[in-house]
C-alpha cells in the first residue's frame, strides 16, 4: 500500500510505502528538515505540522503539549498510515526559497535479480549437478550385465544420457546400493561444461530422492563471507547467512593476509580460517533450510584472487610480488570435501575463475550475474570497495583493472567511518542558510559513526552548499558552531554528544574528505584510464552496474556529484548488490553460464594501471570535486552555479 | 650356434641348440631314450652310444669304465657341442621298428612378442603418459599471465598440445616448483581415451627430466603377481618380478577369496594383502632398474574380475552369487596412491576392463596382446589354467565364455601334482613294448612330481602305445610292473622312489586322468559350445592363442591327441604367455590401444555356459580321449589306429 505526501511551503509531493517514517520520506523527495539524532527521536528537532491525514507515534517528551495539541509530530518517529499533507517550520523566506531550490529528490539504482522463470523458458535451468530417479530392471539370469554399466545403459537408452564416467570411490558403493534400493536408484550427474566432455556420475542413492536437490552460492569476502542455500528444484533461496572471514584476525587486507601466509606454517592456518567461517555458515544455511549435508550436491565459490588461493590453500606469496602472477586463473571443479568443506564427499565444489591478481573471481561471478557479457551496450561494471575493480565492455569484448582505493568507502580512514549498521549515518542533507544538518542512520538508532554511502552524500552535500570547496577544504568563514578546528583539523560537526551513542561530538574532518577524493579518484581515474586504452570517453558509456556492499544505498546524484561516478542518467546505473553471491547462485542454477564464464574470462583484457602510463594523470586530475576537468560533469557544474548564485 | 643330430637306428635328425642335453634333444625329435630319473644322471638307463661327434659330460658312476670307453654317454647330462651321430640301444627288432613308428616330434607353439619398433613406425608408440619438457618465459612487467595459464599456453603454442586441464591439488604446486625451476620445467601429462578427450597436467618438476618417464606392467593373477618395470622413453623391459598373492592364505581359488571378503572386515584385509604383494613387487623392480618411485608415471593393471575388484576394494560378493554380477566392467583411471599402492601421489593408475564375472580384465589384456582383434583370421583365444577363459573371433565380432576346469592343469588334484618348478616332470615319452618311461624334469633334477603340461603329454603318450583306453583307464592286461593298484587305485609308475627326491613312487592315478579329462573337457567343450552358438565349427578355426602360465611347454600335439586343443596345424598356434602381463606391457607403451580395448570390450558378447543348454551335452561328449565323437579328430583317430596295429 502506497500513500502520498505533500510536504509545505515547498510543496514536493511523493509516494511513499505504508510505514515509512516521515523523515525518511522527506529525505527521499529532497525536503529538509533539521534532524540531528539519525531519527531516534531524541534531540526534538524534526518537528513537523500534520496538516491534513495521520501518522502513526511521533509523539515524545521533546515534544510540548502545545504543540502536541497543534498538530506537530517528530517527523523520525512519524510512520506514514495515511495520506498527508504536512508543513515543515522554516526560519525564513530565504530559507523557504533556497530549500526549494535545493530539493533534488534520490534516486539510488534499480536492483538486478536473476530470473528463474527466465532461465526455465530459455531452457537453461539445468543446474550444474542433476538428480536422476531411475528404476533400472533387475538382474536376472540371461541379463547379467555389470551393475554400473546397467546404470550407464539405462540412463543412454531411457535418458538420452551420453559420456557418463564415475569415480572408483562410487563404483566401489554401487553393488551394495543398487541392491538395497531394490533396483531403483537416484543417480547424481554432475555437467561438464562443454557439451561434448563428460557427464560424471558423482553419487547414486537406493530409491527416490530427486525432489532433494540443493546447491549453496558462497561469495568470499576479504571481510565477510556470505553463504545462500539453494533448491536446485525450484531455484529459490531458501535462506542465507553472513560472518565475518575469521581470517580477519591475521590482518584486514589481501596484502596482510598473503604475508601472514608466507609465514611458517601460515598458509594451513589462514586457509583453515576462512574454512571454518564457511562451514558455520553452511551449518547455519542448512539447518535454517532443513537441508543434510548429504543433499547438498554442489557449491559454488567466488572471491578475490587471493581469498581464492588461499581458500585452495594455494601459495598467494606471487600476487603480492612484482610481476603479480597468481597461481592460475581456472580451477577445475573439485570434491568440496577434499579442501575440509563441511559437505558430503559426492558435492561437487565450483570456483569462479578470476583474470588477474587483482581482478579475481568474485568479479567475474559480478560480471556474469550483470549479464553484460550477453549485452550489446557498452557496460561500465564497478566494484566499490577498499579495492575499485572496473570492468567495461559488452558482448564482443571486454576489460578490466583494479585499483586501489583505499578504505573509506568502507568506513576506514574516516575518523568517524564504520560500516552500513545500526547507528550509521546513511544518509544526509544539510539547510543550505543555517548549515544545521538532516541526518538519518540505519535504524533510525542515535548516530555512532559515518558509513560508505552516508559519506558520499555528506561530501555531495556540503559540496552543493559550498561548506566545502572543490578541493574538499571547509569555507572557514561561514557563520556555523559546526563548522570548527580541532586540534588543528578543520570538521564540521555532524552530531552533538548528547545525541550519539558514542558520548563524542560526530564530525567530519577534512583528512576524511581527502581519503574520499583519494578513494573516488582512484574509481574514477581507473575507469577512464580503461576508456582511454580502448579510445572512447564518459560519454559512450550506456549503462553503467554497480556491485558491492553499500551500492543499494548510494545517492546516484551525490555520487555523480563528488565524481565517483561518471553523468549519466540515473536510470541507466542498476544495483547490483553482492555481485559477487549473485554471480555463484546464477552458477548454481545454470551449468550453461560456466561456458560463457570461460568466454568472459578469455576475452576479458587486463590491464595493469601501475603499468599504464595515464593513470597517474587521470588520478591526479581526479582528485577534486567532481573533478579538475569540469567538462566532464556538465550537469553537476551547471548546478553547482545554480545552488549558490 | 646350431648343430645337427642324428639318432640311430631311428635315423631322426634334429637340429638343436648349443648346450642342449642330448635327452632333451631325443625328446624333441621324438626318439625314445629310456629315463626315469627326469635327466638328473642317476638312473643311469638313459645310455647311449656316441657314435660321431663328441659331446660334453655325460659320465657318472652308472656307467661302467668300459662302456665309457666304447663311447657310451649318459644321454640327460650330455651337453652337445657339436654335430652327432648318435645310437640308442634297443632291446628287440620290434622295439626299434616301433618306436620309429611312433616317433613324433615336439612341437610347442611359437611366442608372439609386442614389437616396440612396429608401434614407434605406426606411430603409435605414444604411453599413456608423457613427459614434456617446456622452457617458459619467466614472468615479467607485461607479461604477468597466471602461472598455470602460461604453462598451457606455452603448450599450446609450442607443442600443439590442447585440451590440458590440471588438478588442484597439482595447482597448489605450481608457483613454487615453476620457480624453482626459473621457468624450466618438465610437465607429465596423462593422455585421454579419446581424442578429443582431456589431457590431464599429472606432474610438474623443475627443470628437464623428460629422459626419467617409467611404466609399470602388473598381472595380478590369483596364485601369482607378476610385475614388469619399463622404460617408455625406449619401450624396454628393464626389470620383472613374480611373487605368490599373498591372498593366498584366505583361500585358494576366487570363490574362497570372495567368502572370506564377505566376512566382516574380510574386504579390507584381502585387499591389503595383494596391495602389500604388490608393493613387494614394485621395491624389488623398482631397486633392480635403479628407478625412482617418483619417475613412474604410469602403472597398468590386469587381473580377473574378482582380483580385479579385490584390488579395488569393491565387494565381489555378487560375482558368486547368481546371477554372477561384477560391480563394473570398465574402471576409470586413478591415481594408484589412492588404493595403496606405493607410488608417487601423480602415478596414474589404469585397470584392464573386463567383460563379466568370469571373463575379466586378464583375458582383455591377452586379446590385446594377442591382436586378434585386428586380425581377420578367425582366432581361438585359449587362457588355460584353473579357470579356462574362451575367446574366438575377429576384427569385426567377438564372443567369449569362461568355463571352471579345475586345477589340474596346474597340478591340483592330482596325486603327485606341482606346478612347474625344479624336479617337476615336464616332458614324457614310452617305449611301446617294454612301457619304459623316458622322463625329463624341470632344471633336469630328480622328480618330485608332475607339472601341467607334463600330465598333458603324459596323457597323449599313455593314450598313444594303449596303456590307457580313451575313457583313461589303464589296460590291466599289459605285461610291466608299472601299472599297478595300490589301496584299491590304478596307476602307472613313472620313477621309482629311489630316482626321486621324495622317497616314494612317484605314479600317475587313474583318478588324475579324471581329473584332467575332465578340465580338458570342460575347456575343449566350451570353445566348441561358443563356435554352436555362432554356428560355426571347429574347422573354421584360422588361429589358436594358447595364454597361461604353462602354455609355452605344452606339446601340441599331445595336446590335440588328448582333446584338448582342436586339430589344427601346428603353426597355427602361437603362444602367448602370461597374455594379461604382454597386454598391460603394451597398453604401456600406446595409448592408442585404450579405446580399441574399449571397442574390444563393447563388441565381445558373452555367453554364460550355466545358461547355455548345449554346454553340457558338449561336456559329456568331451569326457574322453580325445572325444567322443572321434570325427572331430580325424588325425589323432588315423594315428592311433596306426600306433596300435
Amino acid at each position: 500500500m502506497t500513500y502520498s505526501v505533500n510536504f509545505l511551503p515547498h510543496n514536493v509531493r511523493i509516494e511513499v510505502d505504508d510505514n515509512e517514517s516521515l523523515i525518511r520520506a522527506a529525505m527521499e523527495a529532497g525536503v529538509h528538515i533539521n534532524a540531528s539524532c539519525g531519527g531516534s527521536g531524541v534531540c526534538g528537532k524534526c518537528r513537523v505540522l500534520i496538516e491534513e491525514g495521520k501518522v502513526e507515534g511521533g509523539i515524545s517528551e521533546h515534544l510540548s503539549q502545545e504543540d502536541q495539541e497543534k498538530g506537530y509530530r517528530l517527523a523520525c518517529i512519524s510512520e506514514i498510515v495515511s495520506d498527508l499533507v504536512i508543513r515543515i517550520p522554516v526560519e525564513s523566506q530565504v530559507d523557504t526559497s533556497r530549500l526549494n531550490k535545493q530539493a533534488v529528490s534520490r534516486h539510488t539504482a534499480k536492483a538486478t535479480y536473476s530470473n528463474v522463470d527466465e532461465l526455465r523458458q530459455d531452457g537453461l535451468f539445468i543446474p550444474p549437478v542433476e538428480k536422476i530417479y531411475l528404476e533400472l530392471d533387475p538382474a536376472v539370469e540371461g541379463d547379467n550385465q555389470a551393475d554400473v554399466t546397467r546404470i550407464i545403459n539405462h540412463l543412454r537408452l531411457n535418458h538420452d544420457e551420453h559420456r557418463l564416467t564415475m569415480s572408483l570411490s562410487l563404483i566401489r558403493r554401487v553393488p551394495d546400493i543398487i541392491r538395497e534400493g531394490e533396483f531403483n536408484i537416484t543417480v547424481t550427474i554432475a555437467r561438464p561444461v562443454r557439451k561434448d566432455g563428460k557427464n560424471l556420475i558423482v553419487n547414486i542413492e537406493p530409491f527416490d530422492t530427486s525432489d532433494r536437490n540443493f546447491g549453496i552460492a558462497v561469495d568470499i569476502g576479504t571481510t565477510t563471507v556470505y553463504g545462500q542455500a539453494l533448491d536446485l528444484h525450484t531455484g529459490e533461496v531458501l535462506s542465507q547467512h553472513g560472518e565475518f572471514n575469521s581470517q580477519i584476525s591475521y590482518g584486514e587486507d589481501v596484502i596482510s593476509r598473503i604475508i601472514f601466509a608466507e609465514k611458517d606454517g601460515g598458509l594451513e592456518i589462514i586457509h583453515q580460517k576462512v574454512i571454518e567461517t564457511l562451514n558455520k555458515i553452511i551449518e547455519k544455511i542448512l539447518k535454517k533450510a532443513k537441508i543434510g549435508r548429504h543433499e547438498v550436491t554442489t557449491i559454488t565459490l567466488a572471491g578475490n584472487s587471493t581469498m581464492t588461493q588461499l581458500l585452495l590453500k594455494i601459495n598467494p606469496s606471487y600476487i603480492r610480488r612484482d610481476p603479480y602472477v597468481p597461481a592460475s586463473i581456472m580451477y577445475p571443479p573439485f570434491h568440496a570435501k577434499k579442501i575440509g568443506i563441511g559437505l558430503s564427499s559426492h558435492t561437487i565444489a565450483l570456483v569462479y575463475p578470476g583474470v588477474s591478481s587483482y581482478v579475481g573471481g568474485d568479479i567475474i561471478a559480478g560480471i556474469m550475474a550483470s549479464g553484460m557479457y550477453r549485452s550489446s551496450e557498452l557496460t561500465l561494471y564497478m566494484d566499490i570497495g577498499t579495492n575499485a575493480e572496473i570492468a567495461i565492455g559488452h558482448k564482443d569484448w571486454m576489460v578490466c583493472t583494479a585499483a586501489s582505493a583505499g578504505p573509506a568507502f568502507e568506513g576506514g580512514g574516516v575518523k568517524f567511518g564504520m560500516r552500513a549498521s545500526a547507528g550509521a549515518i546513511e544518509d544526509f542533507a544539510i539547510n543550505p542558510e543555517t548549515y544545521e544538518p538532516m541526518i538519518i542512520t540505519v535504524g533510525n538508532k542515535k548516530a555512532k559513526g559515518i558509513c560508505g554511502s552516508g559519506l558520499i552524500t555528506l561530501a555531495a552535500k556540503l559540496l552543493e552548499t559550498g561548506v566545502i570547496d572543490s578541493a574538499g577544504k571547509f569555507n572557514q568563514s561561514l557563520n556555523t558552531p559546526r563548522i570548527r578546528k580541532t586540534e588543528d583539523i578543520w570538521e564540521y560537526v555532524l552530531v552533538y554528544k548528547e545525541n550519539t551513542q558514542i558520548d563524542r561530538d560526530i564530525a567530519i574532518t577534512e583528512p576524511d574528505l581527502d581519503n574520499l577524493i583519494r578513494a573516488k579518484g582512484a574509481m574514477y581515474s581507473a575507469a577512464l584510464t580503461l576508456l582511454d586504452e580502448i579510445g572512447l570517453g564518459v560519454k559512450d558509456i550506456e549503462k553503467i552496474v554497480l556491485a558491492g556492499g553499500f551500492g543499494s544505498y548510494v545517492d546516484l546524484e551525490s555520487a555523480i556529484t563528488i565524481g565517483l561516478l561518471p553523468e549519466i542518467e540515473p536510470e541507466k546505473v542498476t544495483y547490483l548488490g553482492n555481485g559477487s553471491l549473485l554471480g555463484c547462485k546464477i552458477n548454481s542454477l545454470t551449468n550453461a553460464l560456466r561456458r560463457d564464464v570461460a568466454n568472459v574470462v578469455n576475452m576479458m583484457t587486463n590491464f595493469e594501471l601501475a603499468t599504464t602510463p595515464s593513470y597517474m594523470d587521470h588520478y591526479m586530475s581526479a582528485l577534486f570535486l567532481p573533478h579538475t576537468e569540469l567538462n566532464y560533469f556538465p550537469k553537476v557544474k551547471a548546478r553547482l552555479e545554480r545552488l549558490r548564485k
